[in-house]
């Protein structure tokens, strides 16, 4: 079989094996034009891997949900999640692009599926034991942990409109300048949250654009954030999108206008499933709305891990084909 | 030939390419005589910069307004400000000595537009999802940072004012020192606030020459404040002013007035012009009582990037035209 | 399905994109027990990438000839060489596991390739226009170099046999170590040359044998030494192969007996091509020997580079099908 | 006059004050796509400097011969140019693109111009009180006085075909990662001397053809070398030479071939003026030679500082007038 | 209970597991006084492992010989020896203290192999590439590959005698500060050789004493020398024997004197086996010597691992037999 022409039979193929990057992934590259070689290289790798490989787009499995909620909580529903191994191969086996999780989950691992799938060191980590209105994020990685298990970026979250943000902001600051001397990738999780912040406002549209371009403007390369609703949180913000008359009605409408709010697009810019849902079609057409607003991706956990296996897979490979065209 | 002159004859050519500094800027200079060369040579890089270059004049775009009030409320009134390169492009195309922006900002271009425009690194934020009496500024960026992206500058905030004030000062302190010692210069945004300050007091005419008294002596080189009203804050401060009969009833005087109080104008300070106003004229009547008070510039950013390019240059032209006395 | 047969059937498809690593690149990794996950991961890069992925074997494009030999011996023959850019797109449409060079050559192309190409930095180098029996690689590169430009390896050469080998031992020492630390794998091109050492001594099976010995002593992962003849250099060593009657005729038995020697084939060894030769039947016969002999590939610069790229290209895949088992 | 004219009407007006950077100028920092935004700043303020600032070119004054020759022997034919502050002046009023020189004499005017003249450190020197066959340099600089002095390079000699260049190279090595770190540029002097070479040699094409090759694998961004003679050192070489029919019989050939060399033309290539000549006519055909060669430009020292300040100030002119397409 | 007897009647069984060390072992530790806990514990860890576990006596299983002398004279006649792995499983089973390797052989199996052997890591190494009159050991390994490891001791080659041993002695000195630091025991092997050394001087009763007492002076907890002659090497040390009628006629008696300048006994000194030898019984007759000498041990390397594997347990066993006492 001609190399040429089994990668043009599904394009899905990553660009290695004797041929350049896709032009989409050369274009994304080009936003990071600050970054060294290795950041690029790094970046590089979690868009060439999976499925999704040269798209542009990206699916990743993040599991820190044991450490942020308890082992029951996460895993019950699903006791083979209990072990450190199943995330890694639900994540090689749907095709996603990189597999996310805390230090203790990843050295469960990394040696056993070394080079097998993108890692990202998810560097800070909170959990329930203590309940906080203004949570703070312990540093539970570093980056040298990141270099020793062999992956492609390092993880934070920050949590804005906590009176410990600052804190958090400077993690990152200090995290992330010592990840990009090193060729590593950074990607911040970006969650309003805090005393000031109400419920709804948490996923507020105003907040989470917000949310975003902050985290962008610490020096993420990949931002993750909610999804965000319709609500508008800040009264000063709400007379901007009524005075400019922005668009927020739809999903992908809001979707866009958190893409566009970091840094016009020239940012990644990925959107986590949430709790999880009883109905798939919820969770794929939210798949849909982050697609058509223009977003990169999506990253499942709890909708995805807290499945069996292959209804799991299922569901990963359904996204992923909604992102990669061959659905939907 | 009188330098004054020759500057005045040919404004926007820069001093480069076989000529010694002006008079002017070699005067400035002189009041940094305990700096070393490589911070003397990046205040310098933003005096010989640009429009103004030579007349020890500064116009300086700010672009932090993102981190501090979110994307919609900062660029939805004119939505190509959301690509970080706009920025870069109107800060180039308009004359200014300098674009100052936080990491993420920079970073969106400082490769491409690598050695076309001064940068200033704003190394500490602020943002408004979490709403509290005493503000503290995160640091989100580095002298590393500042010097990775090639920057001649960094700049801080401080909110004297704050209960937070002291870990501000301390966050001054430490970089500032860091930085001189890397040659590069150090800009100090200085904003009073704080659970102690009436809002009126945020602009009093003692509370900032205050606070510029303080950048000044954290070691700034150039201080960054709002313009003062005549009201008075302080019941001690009161005193003094009544006492001595300072002249504080003109924009101008008080301009003077605060200029006096950094060193009787041995440290460059400069005026930032605040939210978006209506009418231009009003923005460039500040300019004037600036420039008739002895101030070094201003530092103009929402009322220059919130309205489409055209408008926003023709703008910062107008008020560079006021400062290198082309224009009354 | 076995994975032998699996690889053969569709040899240009990368491991990537959902699937497992294959039985023999887990196989190889765990030769590689006392490294971290970090460095497992790097090596997997390299043995997963090209046209050779997963099948375990190796062919890697290495150019460093400008500094050993000079620009106008290493690239007059085909001076589209002389620009960087050309070896990176030779080593990628090629097919090739890996692309090796000096500091300066993967700089002039390490962002603009980054993720197309894994990348070995060569940190020690040695020039002509010193001549010297003894020779001594200067140390040009350095772990946080390779890590800024994106690489998976780091390549030092040793001399053994030089009055100066003790140096570079203590080279390979050093830098191994912090490549080790920061999840790199490290490259040992093995050399033997000196004054103590006749001309057809440096390809001598008994120093062959010794100089990859040695290479793998120092923790390289991969050794690479030039095809050895069937003279026997040292005495006391001459006693040896005669009295265990060690079979040397064929160049396959002297592959298998240097891959004996170096650990009992648990090291990567390849083998270089050496200078320009004009017969290619005679390069593709050393192929199919270091195959029979069990070598893990071949290092092929000279005979590459030095043709015009279509004779290049044509040459590299044949070489590559002769290991992936689609030619004889 | 509308600045648009006046630059229209000067083409090596500098790109500063509200423009962009010239094509060529943005050409020549796409070459060095690995390097951050502070290095390509750093190259940038180099090229944008002086008359020919924004053309590509470089004309630099190099005044390190009071180290490497003694005080008499360099400025008793100028007696002026013993004062540290005649060698800033002779820079600037000549339009130069930046001054190079050891610390000493760094130390003696970088404050006093700060700002006026791109600054490079000279950060090795050797001197001829002690006189070897195998010359070895002293490191005498570091990247932290560079940047305390505002310097936008450092510099570094290096003699391929001293016994000790290994030494000297590891200099290189070192230096410059951390001269890359900061933001700093980094100029290579390459001057082959040593026990296995001739003195005629030393400017053979073959050789000078090697050593900026060297200089640019060691990372280099801007390489200095000799001007190179039509004699062939090396045995080896000359085979390469007359096999591929290199020309080398015009002095812009010679200069095309060592451009080629380095990179393919992407390395700024600068050629060194030597000792000094009568006859100033055959020092400006060595311009045109370097011009029509596709060289980037000349250092001129001892030709220019050790006359008047007037005849320095001519003959520097009417180089640059060259360069620039004022004059054939 | 007599700790002899103890162990005597169960010679295999450890005093580890509820019991404290035997009296022989808390003795032997009183000698290191000045050492940390952690250095001590890695020498009990010597001393309790093992079938001479707890009697103070040590048979360590050495396997530099493929460094050294090149792997086929080393490993052609028993090729299972070329396989790392088949040293640990010889020392473990024939119920060694230790095995002691170089870098890349510890690496092949200290994973696999963790906790069942204390391993010991050979830090510097010589080839016979090179042949030099005055040979100098490379460094080629470190503190901290020791550690990451997990080897109890770190082990050193000096050769007094050579023009280089003061470079070797300052390798000891800093590895074994370093070492120290961390809680490791240092081995020094210390084999006379050098310019000034006749052959028979290598192994002169007055040489080999003060070989040992030198590794001594340098910190070595554990001292390896070869067995000494009854030739006396130097004049001056002649005149000392004859005039104290030193006793040096039998080799017990020549190990007693050894020792007794070995800080008089307080300092383990253990004695190698030299070139393989056909008749067993000679190696038992040493053994015998050693222990009635007062010797504390034997290192046999090539006596073992170049035999089939049931005679060289056979042979360890054997002289084991001898040290535990359960043979004559």
């Amino acid at each position: 079989m001609n190399p040429e022409t089994a990668i043009a039979s599904k394009s899905q193929a990553p660009p290695a094996g004797g041929h350049r990057a896709t032009e989409r992934v050369r274009e994304i590259l080009s936003w990071y034009g600050s970054d060294n070689p290795g950041t690029k290289t790094s970046i590089a790798r979690l868009l060439n891997h999976g499925t999704l490989a040269g798209t542009g787009k990206l699916v990743i499995l993040p599991v820190d949900q044991g450490f942020e909620h308890g082992p029951a909580r996460s895993f019950a529903s699903n006791p083979t999640a209990y072990d450190p191994r199943f995330h890694f191969e639900l994540a090689i086996e749907a095709g996603c692009n990189a597999y996310a999780a805390p230090l203790g989950f990843l050295e469960a691992g990394a040696s056993e599926f070394a080079g097998e799938i993108p890692l990202i060191l998810k560097a800070n980590n909170h959990d329930v034991l203590h309940d906080e209105k203004d949570p703070l994020s312990a540093v539970t990685g570093s980056v040298h942990e990141a270099l020793r298990l062999g992956c492609c970026a390092i993880g934070l979250t920050i949590y804005p409109g906590s009176a410990n943000a600052t804190k958090m902001y400077e993690q990152v600051q200090a995290i992330a300048e010592e990840a990009k001397k090193n060729g590593l990738a950074v990607v911040v999780w970006s969650y309003p949250r805090g005393s000031d912040i109400s419920k709804a406002g948490e996923t507020a549209i105003d907040v989470v654009a917000y949310a975003a371009h902050i985290a962008a403007q610490l020096g993420a390369h990949i931002v993750k954030v909610k999804l965000p609703s319709d609500h508008i949180e800040q009264d000063e913000a709400r007379k901007a999108y009524e005075k400019n008359a922005i668009p927020i009605g739809t999903l992908a409408e809001r979707v866009r206008h958190v893409v566009q709010g970091t840094f016009d697009g020239r940012r990644i810019v990925i959107f986590s499933g949430g709790a999880k849902k009883d109905n798939d079609e919820e969770i794929l057409n939210e798949a849909r709305a982050i697609r058509d607003g223009g977003g990169q991706g999506s990253i499942i956990g709890r909708n995805s891990f807290q499945r069996k296996k292959p209804e799991a897979l299922k569901l990963l490979r359904s996204i992923i084909a909604i992102y990669s065209g061959t659905a939907r």
